[in-house]
């Protein structure tokens, strides 16, 4: 380590799959790193669905930012969120006061579920990006088993054992096959007026398949899976209208007290910051080395980019190509700083996909290979244990999955963070 | 198990440590039970302080009380808040509708934090009773360390960094001790701007030692490894204002961002709803054989209930004391449903005191025997992993606990829940 600071300061936005990647491959370049995040934690998505069905708890899939950061002396990590950016000036501004001059600037701040213009679908269809929004989908679901154990009246009891997934990517699938295995296997026996496993379960999604960007004959195998376990499958049917009391697909009205919306993303507002040209679902066009247009200084990468860097086709949203754009971004700036100006495209590389639909029971399309039932569980499992961070998370999601395997009880089924809070009883 | 359902019907409000063990002491006696509370989890309270220092997981320390009940087909538990008790007609109203009958009513909805009249100084000083209340006090600790880390005005990065606990019972010399540690050493090298072990953690008791229900040798042991560890001690000091500013103790305001109160608490209204007499913290007088005066058909345990049954001292506010009302209140409605009508006191067992202080260092009194130091702590360890109800969460906190004892590393430094949700950045 110099014991002077070096000149360089590079300000990474963002501490998802993308930021940290770009933070991580830095280590021992002649920089210094401010690394901003409006959470002060790293958080896990992929496993995110399992926070919301009460398999795991919060903690196993988020880590703090600046614990991950700890050993980094060049790596000073901020708790802010960044309300804009004065590219002229090289300047970031946070919401609540301190601007941060940089050299080079990477923004990576990710997306948010979209509702295709009816923003005022949220309050009845939460998405699951966050920590918080995970917590909240398992407080409905939970509450709502708990007001339907109290309800005397058979259809709102109904409608409050109804739950909708709106979309049949990897999260709706997951989510649709975590709640039916929530509902008729885990929780029957813990309920004494209604039998939970009459909740209906179902998954409605705009496309004409379950996990488009499978195969078809993955596909057909999911949605035969999801079958299995009792999740009513409604494909071309676009949702049209969701409100506190159901939701209207195909037409038709279904009183629903839980809808889940994991049917759309919108990228952050990165692209607006900096003034760059952006794709229907606002993310940044980037150049063919992940800079923004005009301004080789700005990287942008991840979720809130788009680039067609895989063959031609737009890169997917999914964490190993965010973390592909960390290392790459990385390895420019080192370039650079070495006198090497030269712009490289970036390349992605696709290692396939992998989506899991309940216990033993996952597919897996490696191009080269395609992979389904319990083999596939078993690599989707290893996989997601091996990518996690730290040996302690490890330990804990390993405990937390054979707890579940073997016994069948969820051990995360809390309703916390209650919108009302409880009043003293 | 009987083919028909039992007539006598058995209320229990309440599943902390006393309803639950009225409902596992009468496993197999001829009545139905419903049991109400306004969470649908139990939560171990003695590790609380733990969730809100970040050492453990909110799920480890809690249990879906359904979870619990699952093999017990007498038992329907309900998530519920009482508003209101008709003793006459015997029923029990519940907040959103619904009214239950009962022939045995068990009063056992526990206690908050309390202000001595001040209530207004709760938002600036938050009490530990439940688990939002620990979240909670996680995320303000937390925050004013990121807020520190930003700040650039030494007397506003200084109130950031003043730690004030108010009151010097178990529950605040915990606290105390553990934001100790967690800021002087699990921390300092998690931040670049502000050296963390400058962090001042005071505690402020009114009375005249540390841990007044333990014996003077073992206050003063507390008091002295309290202070090795950091911890500023100020008795005899009571608090006079408590503002989003900071604190007045001794007659001196001291700036402080976070301030946490731990000095005393409240009956919940159980009293009130009977109309029994109730002493100054709002507990009901019970009789000797813990029924309320007048009301031999219901029982009011726990901590909204006070009684001189500790060779005539009151039963202190304890796990232990309430587990054992609770068995107590099940033998007696046996009793009455065999034919044996005539009350029986309640004699209090007392085992002992127990608290912790900090790594390798905590205080048992035993009476017959007292403990301090390693050997005391190891104890205490053992004798709370033992008394956290299933294997799974044993486990758990068992992981937990030996990941910091190894690592120095907590695992839980999220901050959730934000106040005011942060905005996209």
């Amino acid at each position: 380590m110099n014991s002077t600071s070096p000149e360089h300061h590079v300000v990474i936005v963002g501490a998802g799959f993308a930021g940290l990647s770009v933070a991580a491959s830095l280590d021992g370049a002649p920089v210094r790193i401010t690394l901003v995040d409006q959470r002060n934690h790293h958080l896990f998505q992929p496993l995110l669905y399992q926070v919301g069905t009460a398999t795991i708890a919060t903690s196993e899939i988020a880590w703090p930012v600046r614990h991950l950061m700890r050993r980094r002396r060049d790596v000073v990590t901020l708790l802010g969120t960044v309300t804009r950016i004065d590219a002229a000036a090289r300047t970031v501004h946070l919401e609540d006061g301190g601007d941060i001059g940089y050299d080079t600037l990477v923004l990576a701040t990710g997306a948010r579920h979209a509702y295709f213009g009816h923003d005022e679908w949220e309050p009845f269809a939460p998405g699951l990006k966050t920590l918080e929004d995970a917590t909240s989908i398992r407080r409905r679901i939970l509450l709502s088993l708990e007001r339907a154990e109290r309800e005397t009246d058979p259809a709102r009891r109904a409608a409050l054992l109804n739950f909708v997934i709106v979309g049949a990517g990897p999260t709706g699938v997951e989510l649709a096959g975590a709640i039916a295995e929530l509902a008729h296997q885990n929780l029957p026996r813990e309920y004494r007026q209604i039998d939970t496993r009459r909740a209906r379960v179902l998954l409605v999604e705009a496309g004409a398949r379950v996990l488009p960007s499978f195969t078809q004959d993955l596909s057909d195998y999911a949605r035969a899976a999801l079958e299995r376990l009792g999740v009513e499958i409604h494909l071309g049917q676009p949702v049209s209208e969701c409100s506190a009391e159901g939701v209207v697909f195909g037409g038709e009205f279904l009183p629903a007290r839980t809808i889940l919306w994991a049917a759309g993303v919108r990228a952050s507002q990165a692209a607006a910051w900096i003034g760059a040209p952006a794709d229907g679902a606002g993310r940044a066009r980037v150049e063919s080395d992940l800079t923004a247009p005009g301004h080789p200084e700005i990287f942008v990468i991840g979720d809130t980019a788009t680039i067609d860097a895989w063959h031609g086709k737009p890169v997917p949203g999914i964490a190993p190509a965010a973390k592909q754009q960390g290392v790459h971004v990385a390895k420019t700036i080192r370039r650079r700083l070495a006198g090497d100006p030269s712009p490289r495209p970036f390349r992605y590389r696709h290692s396939g996909n992998l989506a899991t639909i309940g216990k033993h029971c996952a597919v897996i399309d490696f191009g080269w290979l395609k992979l389904r039932g319990s083999l596939a569980w078993w690599i989707w499992g290893i996989a997601h244990i091996y990518f996690l961070i730290g040996v302690r998370n490890r330990l804990a999601v390993a405990l937390s999955w054979l707890w579940i395997f073997m016994t069948g009880s969820r051990s995360a089924c809390l309703i916390t963070q209650s919108e009302h809070p409880p009043k003293r009883a």
